[in-house]
């Protein structure tokens, strides 16, 4: 038991990584009738539901282990090395996407050289050995850069805007001593207006799917807020996003849903900030905003089955996260309260530990007006800070 | 592992019964963070990711055992017998649907009392003890009469069309040897334009939710194609409709998700035909037609959570069962094929062996006119025949 699909002829997808993203895996899965299984770094881990193997997916022998189990092995971050990845290819083993494609996800400086080659706009930039090389970076960019580590970033981990090469010391030295060795990103600050998220799904066979571009707010380097579509200011930007976020999925060849992150700049660019080859924070609205969810369509990606229309089911979806949480507990500790006064609000909880800033679950409302709609779900959300 | 919200301060729902409609409860307990576990009959059962037991329902054992580890015992099927939820109510565990509710789906002849006490029309009928008792009623019925056993029908078992009540010895016989004794239940023969079901939830507060008056099409007794809303012949009759879901529902005081299935004859009566208090086929294009749907509001009524809005998400939703399935395996067999044909219908498989004339899944489609949707779903649907 805990298996679905178990003896049965479906295609059983392996999740690597037992967040909240393997988790609302499972409503597609189960809805479909795909088996999912998870390998998740804890016990209780927020897809424990469909958890079948608990290791560290930087060991490969737990790694290889867990893909004998399964027909394709996807993921719920970036972060299982390549070796190992690469190892499972060369037995034979579906891995979507594939780590050939994955590196740009998983390296900020191979990203960065992938997109200019694609000839995709992006923040000025340079891979930097030391704090001298830094120290002129700065220099020529006003005095001031946006230092990234290469690997291991996110929700705003791994990022410092320096105006001195002294400030990511630490950070030199523990690249100094990594037998790895490497550089650091640094990036011009960008002037920019808002941000923008293009997400696509692509199969093995090249059939892509593209959802609205939405306007993503962050706080803290935490995705906050997503408005979907993003409101158009400059019909011409949101083309731009669009064409970018092809270009990408192209170019990079992606398998399964990509998140393209970008800056709308003051300047009137739309510059490529981060890529997610994985269903990301900016396409949560899809749930219950889009016909097919980016979890629905990442599983049939990866599974390399025909993908799914991607229109709103509303003129308007708002996200709202929950960052934080209830003090008592996981947010249903306040569903009496929360679900009597927001009747419309669709309520997700990541059955994760309340901790400052962690987020712990998310709301989404869907209607005909943003603005509506978007005050609607953060007052929803507000019931569990 | 294998379970959701393990550890943490979640209720936790048990299910009794491991068939499609636990199953279909997963993926909302999985959004909301509420806990749900499953006693399913079988291993591979269609819940098989939920079902953390496997046993007989009608072992008290068994179920006292299984409800030891859940907070609240709600059904998939109304089988389990009175003496055991009784026992469970003795013992301080919440029961919803209550015993004294559930009675009325679990015997016709207690059914057709109690609605003819709460003054709901029904058709004409009898509760029947020998061959002489349904002679004297088919004779002062035209000479036809629908029977059915009281107890363990669905899906057209247990109800035949009879004109000479030799036709049930067998049914008399199987009284006459079980110890409880009996009486069958004799209806008139409906003459009706089309059959309609009222979806009502209900907190145990009293709370309660309809959703819209909807259509069903039964082919050989087991329903076929659900048609929401019910186009509007007459608004006078859904309004009948719905005031009768509302006043069954506080009547028997269900909790949990109520059917009231309904023929509109065609002398312009509405009358009950059956009653499930659990989430029924009739209600599955809520899943995607609803801004709550059926299975998520389930699990919000046992809960005593307040319940969701239950406006629809467009125009028209018709949902389409697949009945029998593909000759190869389960759905997802068909998927190459169907997903590419079908981008906008929403495929639910069951994960059951294909049989003939056996639900083995649904598709669902939603949008603006209801015949275009209509014929999407059938299209869709066939595709796995």
């Amino acid at each position: 038991m805990g298996e679905l699909g178990t003896n049965r002829s479906s295609i059983r997808v392996g999740v690597i990584g037992g967040g909240q993203l393997a988790r609302m895996m499972v409503p597609p899965a189960t809805h479909l009738g795909l088996g999912i299984s998870v390998l998740a770094e804890v016990e209780g881990s927020s897809a424990a539901r469909a958890a079948d193997a608990v290791g560290d997916y930087r060991d490969p022998e737990t790694v290889y282990a867990f893909a004998d189990t399964v027909d394709v092995v996807t993921f719920d971050h970036e972060h299982v090395p390549q070796e190992i990845l690469l190892e499972l290819e060369r037995r034979g083993k579906a891995v979507h996407p594939r780590p050939g494609a994955l590196q740009f996800a998983q390296d900020k400086i191979l990203m960065r050289q992938k997109l200019e080659e694609l000839g995709v706009p992006v923040p000025s930039w340079a891979a930097v050995a030391d704090e001298v090389e830094l120290k002129a970076f700065i220099d020529a960019h006003g005095g001031r850069a946006v230092v990234k580590t290469a690997r291991g970033g996110y929700d705003g981990k791994g990022v410092r805007l320096v105006s001195d090469a002294s400030e990511v010391r630490d950070w030199f030295t523990a690249l100094a001593e990594d037998a790895r060795g490497g550089h650091l990103l640094a990036e011009e600050l960008v002037d920019f207006t808002r941000e923008l998220s293009q997400l696509v799904a692509r199969r093995p066979s090249g059939e892509t799917r593209t959802w609205p571009v939405v306007e993503t707010i962050q706080r803290d380097g935490v995705c906050a807020v997503v408005l979907a579509p993003a409101p158009v200011a400059d019909p011409a930007t949101l083309d731009e996003a669009a064409r970018i976020g092809a270009v990408v999925a192209e170019g990079v060849g992606v398998t399964g849903v990509l998140a393209v992150e970008m800056f709308e700049a003051r300047d009137g660019r739309v510059l490529v900030n981060e890529l997610a080859m994985r269903p990301h924070n900016s396409g949560h609205f899809s749930i219950e905003g889009s016909v097919t969810s980016q979890f629905e369509q990442h599983l049939r990606a990866v599974a390399d089955l025909p993908l799914g229309d991607t229109s709103m089911t509303a003129p308007a979806a708002v996200m709202v996260n929950v960052l934080g949480g209830p003090v008592e507990g996981p947010m249903p500790v306040r569903y009496a309260a929360a679900l009597a006064a927001h009747p419309r609000a669709k309520f997700h909880s990541y059955d994760k530990t309340p901790r400052p800033g962690r987020k712990v679950g998310h709301v989404t409302v869907t209607g005909e007006d943003l603005e509506t709609v978007r005050a609607a779900a953060q007052a929803a959300a507000d019931e569990f800070n």
